[in-house]
């Protein structure tokens, strides 16, 4: 099934298909494998069954491999709130999971394509096995019991004999024949019933498992000649919110284990195309956003912001938590750090999120003006919804909100509007933008949050999958040339890393969590990707074929080409099924593929 | 939780509350606990960690005890199409199951009170305790090639050793020590790493788990002297389909086994206050029912009819399925044999489901009239929803439908109606009840089946636990002398026992589906009760209740204190909570319990 399906406990079985997919280098493309019991074998009580998972490396005719366990990994899709959403890793190449009576299991299969990887065509396959209920996963059991009862009577036969070198020759002898006789009770005992039998040759172990009953579904990629850049075209930024970190994992904010953990964080989103910042709310709507927790001076600062995944970094704005000199000093020196580098012109400073009156627009001024007198070329990022209250028009007209980026220039530079606002009015984009100075450095960015809601595009728990692959190609239709979300990781806080998650009160489910605490599902403390985040990063690589695409034949063509494939119209008219967007994509690589000549299956 | 609740993987937690329940003596009381792991503390990928359940018996202070895995038992709710429906039983006194991240888990405790109890306070409690992750259930794992391994080595170490007697002295002590030094490795190898530390002792391992986190849920369940009579004061016939347990469980019709299993069926079926009978639809429909697979004349006949759990049965009219002189013949010898019997009074023939014109009213009557030539008291049950087409009134007119009985009289005794046609209008009750001459043995039975549908009181799998316990309530007090369901067992044909259960399409999920094989959720071959049966059971034991408080009090008050207590007031007007029922129960206790005078508490 396509990674755009939300495969439920109650998905209906379908037929069984090879798997024929189509991947740029440093692309991921995922599909899922839906497994639902047609009777059970388990002795297991509320067990259908075991199976054993196990895929091979996808190899190519030239000997070129994807190899499983990096370029090709399994995961396991756990309900949240009754809905599909958490991947949750197996260990490869093999692995077992259980199937339960009349309940669908999906298991989340990806492809991530190296940067190198040469082009050609991959062939793998992914087996399942039925496991023999008394096999157990090949492992066979023994209680604590049992094991302590063996270790003792092997530990009291060996004491018997040892040492025999100082015992007279027949003492020596009657010691030995005493251990035999021991020695023979042990291989008696039940624990070793299933090795006395003929069946002690590991031949016969494994002819057993071929008998078991298996499907293999064979997958294919073709590896076209198409790189993504490694530095994604439209700026994603997404909070992680470093207050949520500190409590569950019980860090000391500015600790060792802290820097660790936020460097964790850091890693691991940037597989997404996402640009994380951390960030800490503080009275009102203020907020302290930061890519790096080091300060730009240090030799970390430049590992963070040189990586070439980065598209966007959020500067400090120091003196929001203490207002003293040595804050505003150290302001300064950070941005005069900062503004001598290359990667400079990736900094952005977000300083307050959705102003709503003229008193925190002057908070804003002031905070610009600040940092603009230390670099006159700092981009302020400033989200926004609406115009702000106490102005002459009244905050809530589109008018008003349309006439922010008058009120605030020049102290913003990234004027961040909510799609809410639009509703489905595609055409009032024109009149946002209209309003910027781009050959002044405005940009016009978007976000998504507690709006729009159904059937707008956006990532809450319970949309489709195609809403939710549909927010990036809304913000590539509209023309933004970049992308915030407040948060990856705001669930309600605990203290305990394998705390249940519960979504914060008063959101829609999954807003503002698009991954979970690995510590919840097992003992590995890696963050779980939901399948949201997942279809995020295959939005973000949509972009990228639609830019090759405009690159080649124009935007206009590449708008022609989303709508008369039925992949995206509007806000309300995109595609709820995944034909079209693989469509879609084999057009762009029939269009664009001048390199291997590899024609697509 | 309380046993009308359908606690689903999403049940919010609630405080744990000790649980006080009231009993009869021969009755079945059910309560939930629900469980939700606040954190994971699982290493195994998925599971939020292991639990242990264990249930003490429960103790008066006079010494009686009611005992648990025969009076106390525990099952695992499990869902079907997402729905908790399934009762799964749990090992007794101690069972492990897993629960999961995010989802909440049931446990199903059911009371059976003997029928011989002595009346008290019995007290008991229930202990939920998390297994730690290494532990998992006391047992540590040893792969199937690692058992080998250490059986391979064992024994060659035995080889070397074995026979010492024919060595001489200095090479059978060279040997030994050779055996030696190979068991010391055998010590050493990492199966027993967890055995060579300080914690060897059985001691240390039950410290461990005395500091395992456990809480405990005090059970104390007061049993009054009121004994629910065996035989149940209204029949409830229950139709098992023959066809359905000959395919699934691929037994030759009429073999032993086949035997056997209508056997188990029927037993496993009586503890629920059901008097079943097996069947097989013929054409168009026309149905073989019988409760007693056996000809009247064998000796296990009697076995069945006797039986003072079995309120009703039916008798089958043979030449349903043969046409010849022999059955005509085995018709007359059964009816012969049976209505010289004392059980007689309870026999009934089931002929033809919903007939619906006059030709198959014409077939009625020619079988009634030849039943009824062999026995003129013997009783014909007809099911009806409407009036035959071809007669002078509209056939789906109310008059038409409630005119019936002058149609089929004297060849049907038991008018089986469905409540569907009664819509909300409780009031056409008496239309009905006025047309019939109870003086000559007329009675006025009922069935739900497809309808009648949401908010009516039905069985359907995703009505509301209230809604099931309801058609028993509805039953008493419209004031039917009996009750028919259709099917207990008719889901889709399968020929595989561990099959999936499908839901036959056309029918509202769980409609003719009260329980599933064993064999889908674990390797037992007893069959599964649906939370739906018991509320049905708990529907038939209010019978009783109400029944023993109209002896007392008249049934009109009877009828006021059920209204009282807002339990049932009308098709669309009974509780939606289970508070009222627990009240009204104990108002009946009061009102009745002139024999222990045990307060309750």
């Amino acid at each position: 099934m396509p990674s755009t399906a939300n495969v439920g406990q109650q998905e209906s079985p379908r037929p069984l298909e090879p798997v024929a997919l189509l991947a740029a280098r440093n692309e991921r493309e995922s599909i899922q494998i839906a497994l639902r019991p047609k009777v059970s074998w388990s002795t297991n009580s509320g067990i259908a069954g075991a199976v054993q998972i196990q895929s091979t490396d996808l190899c190519s005719s030239t000997g070129d491999r994807l190899v499983v366990g990096k370029s090709v990994t399994l995961r396991r899709v756990v309900s949240i709130l009754g809905v599909p959403d958490a991947l949750v890793p197996l260990d490869a190449p093999v692995s077992q999971i259980n199937l339960f009576p009349g309940e669908t299991s999906a298991i989340w299969v990806s492809v991530t394509v190296p940067y190198d990887q040469p082009p050609g065509q991959y062939e793998g396959q992914i087996i399942v096995t039925a496991m023999k209920p008394d096999a157990g996963s090949a492992m066979s059991c023994l209680s604590r019991d049992e094991k302590h009862q063996l270790y003792k009577e092997l530990k009291s036969c060996l004491d018997v004999v040892e040492p025999l070198d100082d015992k007279p020759l027949e003492e020596a002898v009657n010691r030995a024949k005493y251990a035999t006789s021991s020695l023979k009770n042990i291989l008696l005992l039940p624990t070793f019933v299933e090795c006395r039998d003929d069946h002690t040759s590991s031949d016969a172990m494994d002819e057993d498992n071929i008998i078991n009953p298996s499907i293999s579904i064979k997958l294919s990629v073709t590896v076209w000649d198409f790189t993504l850049p490694l530095t994604p075209s439209l700026p994603a930024v997404f909070g992680v919110s470093e207050t949520v970190i500190e409590d569950r994992f019980c860090l000391q904010h500015g600790s060792q284990s802290w820097y660790d953990a936020l460097d964790r964080h850091f890693e691991w989103l940037l597989q997404y195309r996402i640009s994380p910042f951390f960030c800490r709310w503080g009275e009102r709507m203020r907020v302290l956003a930061y890519t790096c927790p080091w300060p730009a001076d240090h030799p970390k600062a430049d590992n963070y912001y040189s990586d070439p995944r980065l598209a966007a970094y959020a500067v400090p704005y120091l003196p929001i938590q203490t207002c003293t000199d040595t804050a505003k000093d150290s302001l300064r020196r950070e941005v005069e750090v900062l503004k001598s580098k290359s990667h400079w012109k990736k900094a952005y400073f977000y300083l307050w999120d959705e102003p709503v009156n003229l008193e925190q627009y002057d908070t804003i001024r002031n905070m610009s003006s600040e940092i603009r007198a230390y670099a006159p070329d700092a981009r302020v990022l400033t989200t926004y919804y609406c115009g702000p209250t106490g102005a002459e028009l009244s905050s809530s007209t589109f008018e008003a909100f349309v006439k922010v980026p008058g009120i605030l220039r020049p102290h913003t530079q990234i004027f961040c509007t909510s799609e809410w606002v639009l509703g489905s009015r595609e055409d009032m984009v024109k009149d946002i933008v209209d309003e910027l100075q781009p050959e002044n450095g405005e940009e016009w960015w978007t976000y998504v949050c507690l709006g729009p809601t159904d059937p707008h595009p956006n990532w809450h728990l319970g949309m489709r999958g195609t809403q939710h692959r549909a927010v990036m190609w809304r913000v590539w239709k509209e023309g933004g040339t970049g992308f915030l979300y407040w948060g990856a990781n705001c669930y309600e806080k605990a203290t305990v890393p394998s705390a249940e998650i519960k979504f914060r009160r008063g959101l829609p489910p999954g807003d503002g969590v698009l991954f979970y605490p690995g510590e919840v599902f097992s003992s590995s403390n890696e963050p779980v990707a939901s399948v949201r985040l997942e279809r995020i990063l295959s939005g973000l690589q949509d972009i990228e074929y639609l830019k090759l695409y405009s690159s080649k034949y124009g935007k206009e063509e590449a708008l022609s080409l989303m709508e008369r494939r039925g992949v995206y119209l509007g806000p309300e008219r995109y595609t709820l099924d995944h034909g079209p967007i693989d469509l879609m994509r084999a057009d762009i690589y029939q269009a664009c593929n001048f390199g291997t000549g590899i024609p697509f299956a």
